[in-house]
């Protein structure tokens, strides 16, 4: 097991018509709101009406920046750190999921400094310090709620990058799954796919000794794979739709991740996809993951065939553990395509034209993972493995 | 699943060595601080001088109170908060155990309260601020160094009370395993069986679809069974000392009782005994949790058997649930007894001449326990089957 620090203050709360709460959670951060929120939908909904009001009842002046898409990007986040800076803004509310969240946070570290907010996601410049942030959750998935991280989009090049620090993490998190009821299928799952490979990412680590961490990766796992086809096939289960929210915050919250190094070559090999293509991050992910694990596995085949057999229920084969570690390949595949998620390129209509062009940016600034160090011509055979 | 709030902000610092940080983390707090321990031990393995050397490097002033025993008294908590209202001290650093942080804890809530400290015990008051604490952590067991509570004993009437507040809950724990090496062995059983049974407790639940919390509990029950005798034969195996550790914050940490209420009434119970017969909480415990299983199990076979089966691999006998679920009960007691714990009041030297004292004082305030409400008469038939 490896040293580390794990220091999560991320307030959350949980649990039916939470949201009213908003207002008082937010006043202690100051009286200048921005509030951040993507398309209609939380205007449709009521959530909209419901959060204004609860920051009106603690007399909070509120400012607004809409129109946040999937995969943010960088032009909304240089107008929020604009409207920050003009207003004098105390306090950032994102309202939805994790696009909204990670524009937020963006916006949270750009206010605070003098330069382009584009510098954090080169390494030209390093966080410091953020405006407070505070969220209502929609959608369950990205686990940004009480991550310290962010990934933008640049348009100028279509580039999809991270970037991080403690005083990003939200102040606290609001997860009402009620909220979460009206999500069309296709982004139910396409969260569930990302908070799976929240936890796949860390799974796959070459750290020796990290039982704890293992098992409570292997019991987040389950219990998203058990309660996926419920939320899926009756969308307003409100305990199955429960475990899902709460399981995607523990993915992501940096627990399953402590005492190991965890890969991470997937969600950057994802970006690069998704940085061309406008596919969502989880049908990104749904695509990734099972050709990255069918290149990768003969690294390390024991920690293949416990996944498969513990995660999977695959009855490990003691004479051919490559035939269970496949086992446990070949159901991950299976799982993301029966709740309706692409699986391979072709399904999301996306050809081999960018794959060297992707390799190489997606290399640029070093190789890919840590579980197995990928190269740009790795990224081209797991690509292709992808088809 | 309920409700909740999750909000564990204590900064984990785990690693070989950490104690060395123990100076820069607590200049954070403030320039004098009261540095809390038990007995002579961390005299002797130079824990102390280092945390000393460490506070000194950053012209920390310097007060102390030793003494802290197991099961610490009410009397040296008055102790302490009348050296820190002297003295005006801004930090606490509790170096120890469970016993030392909950001393700690009392001493924080004291120091800022006019009245008796033993007020917040009673009832009589209620904890509403604290001074803030830190934490160099030499038992794991208790999971005080991530809690927001703590137990207090009242040698007037040997009373063993709790309470609690989130401000109580420390700023920062210090977790390196290779302090724990010269644990003896009946301490580290007797920690292994705390942990245990924080996650019990916890588990024993009557709230439904509560799958995620079941799942994690049991991830850090079958890491502590399997690292226990490990610990025990091999006490420098840094990786499995490490494990045992890392599992016991998270066993109290309140994550792994998260949307569902705990039972707690064998912790209550044990507190009767331990109030009254110098012994262990762990080992009270060991006697007290098999004895309440094997009086409880029939009000919910069905989670008595899945804990048979996921935490200690007993196959379930659809048609016999009850034998399944005794089968755990079983392996429970047995797993204990493996460690070297006591099973029975007799093999603590216990006998029968304090079981109505102990259950009328126990139920004074009301029944105890959530996953079955137990009356005075119950706690007699369970000192009885603890016999």
């Amino acid at each position: 097991m490896k040293d580390f620090v794990f220091h999560n203050s991320t307030k959350l709360i949980f649990g039916k018509d939470k949201e009213q709460l908003v207002g008082q959670e937010s006043v202690a951060y100051g009286k200048k709101l921005l509030l951040h929120y993507g398309g209609g939908s939380i205007k449709e909904s009521g959530l909209y009406d419901r959060v204004v009001q609860s920051l009106h009842e603690q007399d909070i002046e509120v400012f607004e920046l809409g129109g946040v898409k999937p995969n943010p990007r960088v032009s909304l986040v240089r107008e929020g750190v604009s409207l920050c800076k003009e207003h004098n803004i105390d306090f950032i509310l994102a309202v939805g999921g994790g696009s909204v969240i990670d524009s937020a946070k963006a916006i949270a570290a750009g206010a605070k400094y003098d330069g382009d907010v584009w510098d954090f996601f080169t390494g030209k410049s390093t966080v410091k310090d953020c405006l407070p942030i505070g969220v209502v959750l929609t959608i369950p998935a990205a686990g940004s709620e009480s991550s310290d991280g962010t990934v933008i989009t640049n348009e100028d090049g279509l580039y999809k990058r991270a970037t991080g620090h403690i005083t990003m993490r939200p102040k606290f998190a609001i997860l009402n799954p009620v909220l979460t009821y009206t999500l069309p299928s296709y982004q139910t799952a396409c969260g569930i796919t990302d908070m799976m490979a929240h936890i796949l990412e860390r799974y796959f680590t070459n750290e020796k000794n990290v039982e704890l961490t293992d098992r409570l990766c292997e019991a987040a796992l389950k219990t998203i794979i058990n309660n996926a086809h419920t939320v899926l096939e009756d969308p307003t289960n409100y305990d199955a739709r429960a475990e899902i929210m709460w399981s995607g915050t523990i993915a992501h919250n940096d627990l399953l991740g402590t005492g190991r190094i965890g890969d991470w070559a997937s969600h950057d090999i994802e970006h690069e996809i998704s940085g061309i293509y406008d596919i969502a991050h989880g049908a990104g992910l749904a695509i990734v993951f099972p050709a990255w694990m069918k290149y990768v596995y003969k690294h390390d085949i024991n920690r293949f065939a416990q996944f498969a057999n513990r995660v999977w229920d695959v009855e490990i084969d003691l004479n051919n553990l490559e035939k269970t570690a496949l086992a446990g390949i070949q159901k991950t595949e299976q799982f993301f395509s029966s709740i309706g998620m692409p699986v391979t390129l072709k399904e999301a209509n996306i050809g081999e034209e960018h794959f060297e062009e992707m390799a190489k940016k997606g290399t640029e600034r070093g190789p890919l993972g840590n579980f197995v160090k990928l190269y740009e011509d790795d990224l081209i055979q797991i690509f292709h493995l992808a088809k």
